[in-house]
């Protein structure tokens, strides 16, 4: 696909069982776009897995170095090269479009430009590695997502992922966490979106260990449903190892 | 300035008295690259202010509708008008530059570009305004911050921003709130960013109401000091009306 909306599409629509999709980046952090897909679909996440990820610049074998003026990928990766493209290209343009792929698709038959992509992208587009692993910390990685239309029962070890829209008055992401506290839950992540309810106002991405089916999670859950204005489970999924 | 880093660097050099970044847009959310700066700067946050923000697709007077096949912007006004450009110019390619001045620059000589800008650059730059008010959600906002070198005594209304890292451990961020809550100090935001030490490990930037001179606000500073690794105050500031 050529991009997330499309992926969180082609699956609702029942075209393919499941998808991937990136949704935190070690670097640059959580995937914006990702996040603002699930408060529009109703698609569940079935599963969780961390890759380390290399970003490389690639070109077509026309390409001279001296002559790259442009540098496509998607924004997220330009963001994790950032440095080094301000130490070895700090001239060229940064053209963010909207997948890896597509950046390595485009400079096929360009003689100026470069795409900063994978592996993968580089196969599949018969392009030269200029330079491999430019991304700028080491240790690299995003976490994706599998989406698809079934829930996935429980593992043993589990992980589970809601979006809690509260009101914005004092005190209420405290009050939201409170009950995961007291049950003993741990939280792995807690994400704030704009809400698409007017200006400033807010809803919550949630991560915490267990799986909704668990006596314990489903009360914690009926107990946030009492207090918040809007709660919807994501999906419920083994953790993968970090 | 051309970029948000200059910005900072600026004011810490002292080459300026005050800086204005953007904090925080009501469509898009947070500037990430903005909070990542306060990791690396020890400037103060001295105020905040928060302003409507209208984009305009802006062209030269040689420009003909039908030819634009780039748009230049920041990346944070291209995704707070990504709908409009979905549907008004799908084949268009996004280029996202360091800021929406330089975005308007860079096109005044330009026969098949625009740039997606506000009033003041198509003024500066000599541009005309081929379609107003581009942002997808009408009520679009941006809260900025004045960053400078010294700090702000108390108003009697203000709000304070700190950085804080806590080990990677569950109930981290319950238990950073807890002293907050059973003070009775109002959290305004609460933001998670990737730290620099090793992946999957975070910082948290907080907005407090309160100033740090204030004694409630002082103990739950010290309180907060005992539990993390590294507690920052960014700076204590007159509250922006909202």
């Amino acid at each position: 696909m050529a991009a997330i909306d499309e992926v969180f599409r082609e699956v609702a629509a029942g075209a393919v069982n499941y998808g991937v999709v990136p949704v935190e980046n070690s670097t640059e952090g959580v995937i914006n776009h990702t996040l603002d897909n699930f408060m529009d679909s109703s698609v569940h996440i079935c599963g969780e897995v961390e890759l380390r990820i290399h970003h490389h610049l690639l070109v077509s074998d026309i390409t001279k170095t001296e002559n790259i003026t442009r540098i496509y990928s998607h924004a997220q990766s330009l963001a994790q090269c950032r440095k080094w493209l301000d130490s070895h290209f700090p001239k060229a343009e940064r053209v963010a479009v909207s997948s890896n792929a597509e950046a390595a698709k485009r400079i096929q038959s360009e003689w100026n430009s470069a795409a900063i992509a994978g592996d993968m992208a580089a196969e599949l587009y018969g392009l030269t590695k200029r330079s491999e692993k430019i991304e700028d910390m080491p240790d690299n990685s995003t976490r994706f997502l599998i989406i698809g239309t079934q829930p996935v029962s429980a593992s043993g070890d589990d992980k589970t992922s809601i979006i809690v829209a509260v009101s914005n008055k004092p005190g209420a992401l405290y009050n939201l966490l409170a009950p995961f506290h007291s049950n003993g839950i741990d939280l792995t992540r807690v994400e704030t979106r704009p809400s698409r309810n007017g200006a400033w106002s807010y809803v919550f991405f949630i991560d915490f260990v267990g799986h909704a089916d668990e006596q314990k999670v489903s009360s914690v859950l009926s107990e946030i449903a009492d207090q918040a204005a809007d709660v919807r489970v994501l999906g419920s999924y083994p953790r993968a190892v970090m």
